[in-house]
This record gives structure tokens, C-alpha cells and sequence, in this order.
């Protein structure tokens, strides 16, 4: 994701692409082509005097629920309009990293809608079909970067906002787990529920900007981080839930052969595929507008719609308006209800790793949404609403074509489990994603029985461990063969310059998975530092065999693999 | 805490104890002594079968809004009873592990009420001076365990429910983290806010109940488990937040002498103490009562309440009956409030390990609370109220007297460190408690820089560690002088029989931290497992050193202490 071009250079190219594009719409407030430039070149100066930036001169658009600072923050409200001093948290870190703002995108007003049109600045027409809807609420968001205009795009998420509008464009939107990315700087739609997201043309993109906005922000306090025994991959083996016959009903035909399609890609890759009741899952979507949880979207922008009506978009304005008069004790019995809900969805879903899941259903027309606008807004919202809810993450990603408009499907996960729903969707888009979202990982070299296609690798897969590649001690151990069963080498420190180069593999796990393996592991293994070819030292496979014991020094064959295939057992996993 | 006596001799000096007090508010159902001994002949005839019962024999008092299977619930409002056919799943922990249940207690109505008078069962007396309260809401259980009827009892805690009655009684009571101990069948009070408590007449009974109601129960779908990370100890020269004099202002003198004395004590035991403002914790509590939060009261009981007023204690009926106009809305911004004022919280203690406060304020006389229920209850509330609001953990220890009458503090702790909480409350009561809560730790076994008072110690105590005590190795390992800065041994697999017995000490810390401890290890030091002379196998210490290392074998001295001794450097660590 290195940019190819310096920053300048990209800039003018999304200002020639704006113009060409022409969807005024898509924009609450683009910045002049001159206020970019000079970002841009004060980006370009940055690595030039040797600094680097991961997203250096990357264009960034940001959903108008987002603070940036010093343009007005409106939600699509031009009457709530406000202008911060300080840009939210997400947005700091990306531009900390060398991504330049563009300007402010429109959205649903106040993040209430899946459509993209309702809002006074216009409603936002599909990239790619502008007779058919862009999806929102991050409407501007995913069109700007589905346009071409933008690298990467912040968007919101309480109900489906950030994953709606990636399906209907053709891109990729990721909502992660609540809480990980600060929400501080975002205008509240139904607070507790309410997560920072983007879009990207591509996985990996998306997946980096995440990494970089992920981390704790002590002035949000829904903030939350990264679990010590965090998984940091999917297993090779995934066991998928999908939704049975019943629960796809609300597609077309079209689209539930493109959804077996994505099912099948993933069967191809290695999952095995459960169908499971999701329609208890599904029905949660009624908690969130037909009782008594829309007096969130009150509580956050209630009292400003009250007062100014003027600005209000009419649908918005109804939905909100009406919870005012909502009593107390059922938002306490509805959030009840969710609470159980969580925990039948994670009974539901014991076993697997993922629900694959359709991203929405259908895609309107402008004039279909026109002609029933909450209607529609709700069948949109079938495979999304329910998410947040109930604490889940999700990966969007586009999977193909049905009745002639993009489909897109999601791989949900429970929270924390948010790589493993990136490496699925990888498998997916067929791509493939390096490092981690979560930044806690502790590496691990074996030698051995744990490496890969090696007898105890499943050790390591059950840990959510994660591949990290191939590396070579340096020329200052042993290898030993401690002829046991399984096979299994043992090394020991010879002393600088005095044994070989051991190859190994290189695994990162979690803090509380690398002390649960260890704690495991049976003598003679031991675990501790070693000393990499490139100099690195890191943790790895030791042993600590008496001087009796009865092993053969196998040092000269460089790699256990290599050594069993002189025995004739590589291959051979018990 | 094992049981010195047969379970039959002590239900009949319970028997005898309950006829004697002659108590009959404490119990809304006492069981026949026929049916109490039926139950304790099972349990006595277990150990004989060669069962260990950690409990056996011991007598449980259960509040009467918390499920016993086959006895009605009343939650001390006669028309809302109903006859459960489980056990709350807390109770039920107990009972398998030997506990006997005496009968239901008394309470304040729906768990409503820090004073012990509200309800139709009757007012409670406190177990040392009848004319004044019990407290409340677990009335009848802390006294049915001050007057040494039961051993343990359960409660619950909601806004002090569990820590007021065991100040005003003299006896211990344990407010675990919000979620530990499974809220299934307990009647709900403000469920987001419930918790199971314990009260025993000392702190290792508490705590040891605690250790086995604590776990994951699926039916409870607001359970939490141990953090992977969790700590299992609190440091040895822990810091520890005190109000300052502003905050002890509604106390007495005589009790802020009290208070005094006990800060003195954690101080004299090694703590830092610090003083903080607590004004914005304590300023929680008008949320709990004011505002709309206690539509959460009127979710759970109102409409019973409504319906049938009939059976209603006053005071509890207004304070829910009020709830039922309350907006929704503004339930959600209150909670909102509480997001902030828990992150505010977290801020205030930064740095530290728990904060000590006084149990509660002053000591009502029944007819005081009569004369002004809702206002003396508001008092009391003072330093309970805002705990499980802002996800904070208690153990509420008896210290001292003041004004005539006990005097009680609580050590409060962040959620998860109940442990912390505690060791330090087992340093104000002089209590030794051995095994931590919670039941994740993994063991490490440390020869030399690591073991107490040595330089490298602190890698352990900040990191969570318990000592569980010194052990030796089985006589098959070899002990080095690695001649590093600070002096370390290197232990070294010798072969069965071929080495010495090595002294060390045993550690028990999470998963995490043994994880980072290990990535944290400079070479040559390396963990693996040793076997012990009793022939346990464990985590411990072990080094590898190339074979022409220049080390010296100090095996002969058996301990690394007794070698540094040798050489003149014990006693002086880095």
C-alpha cells in the first residue's frame, strides 16, 4: 500500500477524477484542490527528511458525523452544524500516518438510514449505477472511494452504515469490533452501538487503516482493547456458519446463487460449512426501530430536532421524534432483551468462527426508496441490523454480481475475533493480509514438530497463532534429534560462531496463548531467547536434555524438515 | 475452614442458636430442623464415601431473592413468591461443594433499601444492638451470620446491598466484580447493576465461597469471565487511595478515628496511601436515585407492583412506581453519564491499587429510619451507591468501633482485581487468604534473581504474581552461577538421580503475564518444566548455556540464597 506517487500527484488526479465523476452530491464540504495541495506537500516533505508514514499522501474522505478539525462537523443537519478544534481520534491517527482529508461526505442525516438519500444536501447516487441508490448512512464515504476518489474512507456503523454502501459499491468496509476504534469526535447515532469503520477498494487498505486507528483513547469512554488471549488468525480448517434456505428467503434468486458461490469459494479454501438457525439472530433487527432502543438516536440528537425542525429530513425527523415520548422502563427491558439475545447469538454460534451472511438485500432505486422510504430502509438493514447488538464484528467485501448490480456478502465474527474475520474475507477477495489488527501479539520460533504440516502444528492453529514466515538462527546453535515420538529436534545454544543456521518458522500469539503453551510444553523443551541471522533476538524453542541423554546432533542438516526427509518421514503427520 | 464437627451437631447448635436469638424477622422461611438434618446426614455420609467437600457441613443462609429450589422466592413481597424447581446457580455451587441451606432471609423489599426495615416480614435488628438497624438489603442474611446461626450467606449488592449490613454487623461481605458470580434465579433489582454477594464472620470463609460460586454459567447472559490478564495479588507495598477530609465529612469523629486507624494499618502493612478527590465518584450516586436510572427498578418489579399494590412496602412502591414516567431517553443519556463517570473514575485512580473507604455512615436507630426513610436510606448509600455503577469491585471488612457501634471499611477495586481487593482487606483484618479467586493462574517456579526480596523480584509482583511458597526440586538438576550482573542460577536437567534437590519458590500468575514474562527473558535464561521431589511437574526456570560457558556448578549449596550467602550478598539487592 505504498503510495506509487507522491502526494501532490495523487491530489490533482482525485480533483481531475471529482470534476470528471461530477456527483456534487457525494461531498457536504470539499476542501479546495489548493488546501490539499499544501497537505500534500507537507507530506512529501516528511519521508524526504527520512520519516515514514504507512498511508503517506493516501486521500482520505470522512463520513460529516466525523470531526475534522477546523471544517464544520453537520451530521447533514446544516443547522446543527458545529466546527471543532480537534479532529476525532480516528481521523488524528490516519493523518498522523500520512493520509490527507479531502473533505466531509454525506450521510443519511444523523446516521439514520441504510438508503444514502435522506439527506438536504442531496441523495447519493450509486458508483457505478447512478439510476440505483449508494446505500448509507456512509453514503458519500464508500462513493468517493468506489469513484476512484479517495483511497480510504471513514465511515460509521450502528446498524449496518459502514458494510450497506460497500456491498452496493463494489468495495470493501470494515466494522470492527465496538469500542477498538475511539469514537471520540463522532456525532452519537444510538451511542452504545455506534463504531467508526472504513472503506477501501481493496482488504488489505482497509484492514492497515484499522490497525492504525485501533487503540485506546482515554476520552472515550466506551473505549476498549484488545483481550490478552486475543486470537490473531483464522485456523487453516475455518468451520463457517451460514444461514439456512429459510433465512436467504428475502433474495433473489440471483443473489442466493451468488451467496452459494462466496460459500462455496470458502468450502474451496478449506472451511467446513455449517448451516445454522440464524433467524433468532435476525430477529433482533426489530429491537432497534420498532421498540424501545430508537430512544438512543433521541437521546444523542432528539433535543436538536426538536427545537429546529426546519433542518430535519422528514423521514429521520419522524423516526427520532416519535421515541420522545418512549417510557424509561421499556428501554431498560428492551436493552434486557438484547442482553439475551448476545448470549443465544454466542450459543448459536459455539463451534465456528464466522457467519457468512448476505450484506443486504436487493439494490432500489433512487425512486423505489422515494416511493417507500422506511420500507425499504428496513429490508436493507435485514443482515446488518442485528450486529451491533449483539457485539459483533464485520468484514464486507464485494462477492461478485447479482441481477445486474453489485453483491456483497460480510464475515461476522464475535468481538475481539476481528482478524479472523479479516483472514476469511481474504480468502474471499483472494487476497492475503500480513500483519494482525491487534497489536499484542508475542512472537515465537519453532523448529519441529510445530511447524507447519508438522504433527503438534495444531498446538499453535488452536491458539490462534500466526504465520509470520520462515527465519534462520544464527550460526551459534545446535540441532538436536531427541528421538522421541512424535519426532522432535531440540536446540541449544553452542556458543557464538560454533553450530549452524537453524531454519524455523516464526509465529505470533497472544500473551495469554504463548503462557498457556508454555506452561503445556513437557520436558525436555524449554522455551527462551534466541538470536536471529539479521540479529533480531526473539523467543524460540530451546531444550534442556541431560548430558547422558541419548539424542544425535543433526545441526548439519540445517532444518528439522530437512533432516526428516532424509529419514524418509516428512509429509507424514501423525 | 474445613468443618470440625459433623454437619448433624451443627445444625443442632444452629437450632438451638436460632431459638436463643430469638430472631424471627431475620428469616422469611426458616426449614424445619427435620428437613436441615436430612440434608446434613448426605453430606456427612459423603466424606466417609470418600468425597472431599471444600463446604461440608457448613450452614448457608440464602436472602430471599435469590432461588432455592423447592422453597418460594419472595424477594420480601408475599404475592410476588414463586417456587423455583432449580437453585440460583451461586447456591447451587455452594450446596455441591457441602454447603446446607437453612432457610430464606429477610430483606429490604426487591432488594430496594440499605436499612433492613422494609418489609412486611418485618424490620431487622442488628445482631449487636437490637435497637438500631440490620441494614439492608441483605438484612436477614448478614445477621443470621453475626449471631452465628450460619456460617456463610448469600446476598446481593446493587447500591451497598451486601457491604452496609456486614459493616453494621461486624462480619465480612465480599462484593465481587459485576458478572463473576452468575446472576441465575436471583430476582433482578436493576439487573445491569445486580450482583451475588457473600457475608461470613471472616474474610478467608468469604473469600473462599466467593473462589467457588465464581464461573461461567451460560445462563446468565450478562456472565463475565476472569480476564486473561487478570492480576492474582496484590503488590507488597500496594498504593492506596483515600478520600480526603472533605469526602469523610458526613462521618462522626469518632468515625473518622476509625477511618484513620484503618488507613494507618494498610499503611504500617507497607502501602503508599494517597490522597484523592472522590468527590466525582460519590457524586454517581444521585444518578442511581435521581435520575432515570431506577427505571431499571421499575422494568424488573414494577409491574407486579402496579398491579398489586396490596403487598407493597411504601417506601419501595414510591421510590419504583415513580420510575414508570420516566422517558427513555433520558434513561439513555443517564447511562451515558455513567460511560463517563466510569472512565473518570479509572482516571482518578490511575496508579493506584484500590481505594479505601468507610463502609457506610453512621448507625440508625430503628425509629430513626422510620422517621425519615428515604433520607437516612440516602445517607447510608454515600459510599456504596456509585460501586457498581462504575464496574468497581469491594470487600467490606469489620474495623473497630465508633460511637458505640461497629465500624466498617471497603477496599474497592477496579473490575477483575478482586484479589487485590482481598489481600489488602486480609492485611486490615489480619487474615492470611491463600488461594487467589480466580482460578486461571498458571505456576512458574523461580531459583534465584526472581524469589523474594532478590533484585529481579518486582518482574513478578508487578506482574500480578502470587507466591504460593517454596518448593525443591526432585534431586535431578544441576544449579550454575551464570557470573551475570545481577548474579543469577542457571538450572540445567542433570538426569534422574544425577543432580540435586534445588530450592525455589513457587509463583502462580496469568496466563499474560507468564506469556510476557517470557517474551521478556534474556538469553541464556530459558522455562520449561522441572519435576518436583514430590513429583509434581511445573513451569520453572532453566538456562541454556553453550557447553563452554564460563559458569560454576553450585548444585552442593542446594539453594541460590544459601550460596549468595556463602559469598556474602544476600540481603542486598540491586
Amino acid at each position: 500500500m505504498t503510495a506509487v506517487r507522491g502526494a501532490r500527484e495523487r491530489v490533482a488526479a482525485a480533483y481531475a477524477r471529482i470534476k470528471e465523476a461530477d456527483r456534487p452530491e457525494v461531498w457536504i464540504l470539499l476542501r479546495t484542490e489548493a488546501d490539499v495541495l499544501a497537505d500534500a506537500d507537507r507530506i512529501d516533505a516528511r519521508p524526504a527528511a527520512g520519516e515514514e508514514l504507512p498511508l503517506a499522501g493516501l486521500l482520505l474522505a470522512v463520513k460529516d458525523n466525523v470531526d475534522v478539525a477546523g471544517l464544520p462537523t453537520t451530521a447533514a443537519c446544516p443547522g446543527f452544524a458545529y466546527t471543532p478544534e480537534r479532529s476525532a481520534t480516528a481521523v488524528q491517527r490516519l493523518v498522523d500516518a500520512g493520509a490527507v482529508v479531502l473533505g466531509k461526505t454525506n450521510l443519511d442525516q444523523f446516521a439514520t438510514g441504510l438508503v444514502g438519500t435522506r439527506s438536504p444536501y442531496g441523495a447519493v447516487r450509486n458508483a457505478l449505477h447512478p439510476e440505483r441508490i449508494s446505500g448509507g448512512s456512509s453514503s458519500g464515504s464508500a462513493v468517493a472511494v468506489a469513484l476512484g476518489i479517495a483511497d480510504l474512507a471513514i465511515g460509521t456503523d450502528t446498524a449496518g452504515s459502514g458494510r450497506v454502501p460497500a456491498a452496493l459499491n463494489g468495495i470493501v468496509g470494515i466494522k470492527p469490533t465496538l469500542g477498538l476504534v475511539p469514537a471520540t469526535g463522532v456525532v452519537p447515532a444510538a451511542r452504545p452501538y455506534d463504531c467508526v469503520t472504513v472503506f477501501a477498494p481493496r482488504l488489505v487498505q482497509a484492514a492497515q487503516a484499522i490497525r492504525i486507528m485501533a487503540g485506546p483513547d482515554p476520552a472515550d469512554p466506551l473505549g476498549r482493547t484488545w483481550p490478552a488471549d486475543v486470537r490473531l488468525a483464522a485456523p487453516p480448517a475455518p468451520r463457517i456458519a451460514v444461514p439456512d434456505r429459510a433465512a436467504l428467503a428475502p433474495l433473489t434468486d440471483a443473489a442466493r446463487a451468488a451467496f452459494a458461490a462466496a460459500v462455496d469459494r470458502l468450502a474451496a479454501a478449506g472451511a467446513e460449512v455449517a448451516v445454522v438457525d440464524v433467524a433468532p439472530l435476525l430477529a433482533v433487527a426489530k429491537l432497534l426501530y420498532d421498540g424501545a432502543l430508537v430512544a438512543e438516536r433521541y437521546a444523542a440528537v432528539g433535543g436538536h430536532l426538536a427545537a429546529q425542525p426546519a433542518d430535519a429530513d422528514p423521514t429521520v425527523s419522524a423516526i427520532i421524534l416519535a421515541a420522545a415520548s418512549l417510557p424509561a422502563h421499556e428501554l431498560a427491558a428492551d436493552q434486557r432483551r438484547v442482553d439475551e439475545a448476545r448470549a443465544a447469538a454466542s450459543e448459536l454460534l459455539a463451534g465456528c468462527d464466522a457467519l457468512l451472511l448476505p450484506t443486504t438485500v436487493g439494490h432500489p432505486t433512487l425512486a423505489e426508496v422515494a416511493a417507500d422510504p422506511v420500507g425499504v430502509n428496513s429490508r436493507m438493514g435485514t443482515y446488518t441490523n442485528f450486529l451491533n447488538l449483539l457485539d459483533m464484528a464485520a468484514v464486507a467485501v464485494p462477492a461478485g454480481t447479482a441481477d445486474g448490480t453489485e453483491f456483497g456478502v460480510s464475515v461476522v465474527t464475535r468481538a475481539f475475533d476481528d482478524q479472523v474475520g479479516v483472514d476469511l474475507a481474504a480468502l474471499l477477495v483472494g487476497e492475503a493480509v500480513a500483519d494482525p489488527l491487534p497489536a499484542v501479539g508475542l512472537d515465537l520460533v519453532v523448529f519441529g514438530a510445530h511447524r507447519t504440516g508438522q504433527p503438534l502444528n495444531r498446538q499453535l492453529v488452536d491458539a490462534g497463532a500466526r504465520l509470520r514466515g520462515t527465519v534462520h538462527t544464527a550460526p551459534d546453535y545446535r540441532m538436536l534429534d531427541l528421538r522421541t515420538t512424535p519426532p522432535k529436534p531440540g536446540i541449544v545454544a553452542a556458543g557464538p560462531g560454533l553450530g549452524g543456521r537453524i531454519e524455523g518458522e516464526r509465529w505470533t500469539l497472544s500473551p495469554a496463548a504463548l503462557g498457556a503453551f508454555l506452561a503445556a510444553l513437557p520436558a525436555p523443551m524449554t522455551l527462551g531467547r534466541i538470536t536471529l541471522d539479521s540479529g533480531e533476538e526473539v523467543t524460540a524453542f530451546h531444550c534442556d536434555v541431560p548430558p547422558d541423554a541419548d539424542v544425535i546432533d543433526v545441526t548439519e542438516q540445517g532444518s528439522w524438515l530437512a533432516y526428516l526427509a532424509t529419514r524418509g518421514d516428512v509429509g507424514s503427520p501423525a
